[in-house]
Formats: C-alpha cells, structure tokens, sequence
C-alpha cells in the first residue's frame, strides 16, 4: 500500500534569513512520516564570489555558471547551507543527511544543450534515482538535497532547485502519495502582491496560462509554477506554493487538474 | 558472522594533486567490499582563506578554527572536496556518498575543552554513529567522510581527519573485521625519508615511542601514527601505513600488538 510523504523547497529569501529559516526547520521538524528538503542558494554564493573577485556571466541575459563559478556553489550549497542546515535539523531530533547529485547517484542530468547559448556547467535532470532516496527514507533519514546534479562522468552540474523538487516529487510518486510544497515569502500566488486578500486559492494549468498572459505571474514565479503545474500533471499528488506559515494552516496556492 | 572491511584515510598531499587522487580513487574503487573513506583537506581551503582576507590564527603555536575559517573548512571539506570525491567515484562505479559529522549523526563531538588555549571551534569525537554507516554500507554505499564533525546542537566543527578514520575503524570494530588503511605520499614510516630501503615494516606501540624519542617520527607523522597505534590497541584488526602502490602491494609499515 502507498503511504504518504512530503517534498518542501525552499528558496534564497528563506536562508539568507536565519530566523525565517530556523522558523520553517521548526514546521518542518513537525511534519510526520517520510520527507525530502530540497534548498536552493541565496545571497551567500554571491557574497563569495565577489570576495574571490568571480565575476557573474550574463549572456544575452542569461546567467552562465563558469568552472570558477560551478566551484563557488558547490562549496556553498553542498558545504555550508547543506550542512548548516543539516546540523540544525540534527539539533531538532530530525535525521536529516545533506546530499547533491553526485550522492548515491541521486541527481543524475546532463550539461545543458541550447542551439545558440552555451550556458557552462549547467545541467539538465535527466533522473532522480528514487531507489536511492527510498533507501534513505527507510533508515528513516531525511534527505536534504542542494542544487547541484552530477552527470555520473565526474562533473558537478548547476541545477534549478525548482525543479530538483519537482522532478524528485515525480520521481517519488510511484512509491508515494506525495505532497509537494514550494515555499517562499508570500502567502501562495497573489493577483496583487501588495493585497493581503488577494491570494489566488488554485490554479489550473489552463489558468496559469491566463494569468501569464495577463502578466499576474511574471519573472521568476512563471518556471517555479511551471515547475508544480509540471509536477501535478505527471501524478504529484498535491502540490502547492504557500509561506511558512501555510505549512500547519494550509492556506497557500493549489495546483489543481 | 563478522565480515571484512576496510577504512582509508587520505590527506591534503594527496588532496592537491589531481592525478595522484585519481590513481588512489582508482586503486580504492579495486578494493572489493565494504569501505569507507575519510579525507583530510589540502591546500584548497588555504587558498580560499587567503582571497577571502582571512587570516590564519595561532596561539601558542596552535591553529585557531575561528567562525570565519569554521565557514571555510565547512565548504571547502564538505563541499567542494567531498562532492568531487563523491562525483569521481560515482564516474568509476562506486556508489560513494559524502558526509560530514551531522549527516545522519555520524561523527558526534564538543568543542574542545582546554585549561589555557581556546581552539575555536574545533570538536573533540565523542561517538561515532556505527549503526548509521552500516545502513549505508548495506545499501551498499561507501560513506566518504570528511573532517567535519558536530555537536548535535546545532554546531559544526572542525576535527582531525586521522582521528576521525581511527575512531570509526574503532567503532565499525563490533561488526567487521576492519582494516584501516593511512595513505599517504611515503611507502610507510621510514627510518630515514631519503633512503628508499629504510621502510620500517611493522611498530609497537613501545617502538613507536622509542623512534619519538630518538626523533625519527617527528612533527605531523606523531599524532598520525598515534592515532594508528590507538586505533591498533582498540582492537581493529589491522591498521597500516603505505603509499597508493602499498594498496594492492601490500608494502607498509603495519602496526602490531
């Protein structure tokens, strides 16, 4: 019998603040039965690459990830953020074991292939090793997976940490009823981020089109959407973007069929 | 029944050099069985304190972790080495997973406690979580662990990575016959480092502290063959010293009963 289990990910605004990011490992120490943390970066790798004099790489708009930059989150996300937040949650009896791709071989993809920009050690998922991760489950240990993927060649790849959780999720449904929940800032997707009463309950596939077109979603919430649109439809069980606080209340975003 | 494994130790000499690390990783991945192994760190982690502006800290001729090169060990060790580490041995097959001392729990310590020097936070082992590299050894994995252990409230430190490999080939003891394995760049403890016919093949630990009082183990070799013979007399079942070529070989400097 399928059982029941948790995804959440987290994002830059949550750990660049340590009191928010000690606030949701609280709620997430709370949540019962098997669960995945997936983090993404924030404000450090770029603090560190400044000091090291790496300059960012923007090529028509797009941010390139160099060897010197690949080196600088590596040691950032898999080292630093990975295990402070691991330690944390060992402190909070919570089992965690801080992971990337190359761990176990959980997060195998490929370096990207774009017709016209060559985007460095970026890669692309090409699959989550879910066998890996149920062993781990088991133990019972708490994965805490970083945004780096590895291409089972010896290179560290760069990887969208959106979708690190919503391939995972995917990856996982065949042995779970999984619940996937992005968490940021706001209390879920906003018609107007400056209106409190505003929260958007669900959104439809269908609907997320519209609200793109009519620019309500725009910038970086069209791919982290993208991403939990993409993971419902492949079978997720429930997805949802809500704030730390939507975590025991369940107020938040629904993606829905 | 207890069956076999074996435990490796690399260092920073290893560490900073790109081929020797490939031909050792080569030579472990031979080594049939379970295996773990724990690295030190290497040049890296001085590099990236210099550029950072982070200037070393001795007292008394003791090196200081202070909370900046805390930062530093933590990403260089556990995350860019140990994610290299892992990404390579992955490429050649092995299921490798790197981990620091909060990952799972496995290397518990405290801040060392000293009457006249603070070291900072440097933590002194005071469990090894045994049954939690054994689930990962029956996956089969192979933990790679680096120098990095935890006090599980919260804090990282910093500790010794000859110590670290002594204390779990001590603790993996109850279950497995272990062999610890100290690799490093001579083909074992010498007599005399510039002649190649000086290999002492086995030490006591009464001869191991005549050759420190005659000085022929001095400086860093001291701590390292201490924790060899601590390691010895604890009951692992074979502890030696050797090159890469001593792997396979079996050429070294063993120390006995």
């Amino acid at each position: 019998m399928k059982g029941h289990m948790h995804v959440f990910k987290i994002g830059g605004a949550l750990i660049n603040d340590a009191n928010l990011l000690d606030s949701f490992l609280d709620a997430f120490c709370k949540v019962e039965g098997p669960k995945v943390l997936v983090h993404g970066g924030g404000r450090k790798a770029t603090d560190i690459s400044k000091k090291l004099g790496i300059a960012p790489k923007i090529i028509e708009g797009r941010r390139i990830t160099d060897a010197a930059t690949l080196e600088v989150v590596t040691m950032v996300y898999a080292g630093y953020i990975s295990k402070s937040i691991v330690s944390k949650l060992q402190s909070k009896g919570c089992n965690a074991i801080g992971l990337c791709g190359a761990d176990l071989g959980v997060i195998r993809a490929h370096k990207r292939n774009h017709p016209t920009i060559d985007y460095g050690y970026v890669g692309d998922i090409e699959e989550v090793n879910a066998v890996a991760l149920i062993n781990l489950l088991r133990i019972p240990a708490t994965p805490v997976l970083c945004a780096i993927s590895d291409n089972n060649q010896g290179q560290l790849l760069n990887t969208n940490a959106d979708t690190i959780a919503s391939q995972v999720a995917i990856a996982l449904s065949e042995n779970y009823f999984v619940s996937l929940h992005y968490i940021f800032e706001f209390s879920g997707v906003m018609k107007d981020i400056n209106q409190a009463d505003s929260l958007i309950p669900s959104i439809t596939a269908k609907q997320f089109n519209e609200l793109k077109e009519a620019g309500i979603i725009k910038d970086g919430m069209i791919p982290k959407i993208q991403n939990a649109v993409d993971a419902k439809i492949a079978g997720v069980h429930s997805v949802r973007i809500c704030s730390i606080e939507g975590i025991p209340s369940g107020i938040g975003t629904s993606i829905v069929l």
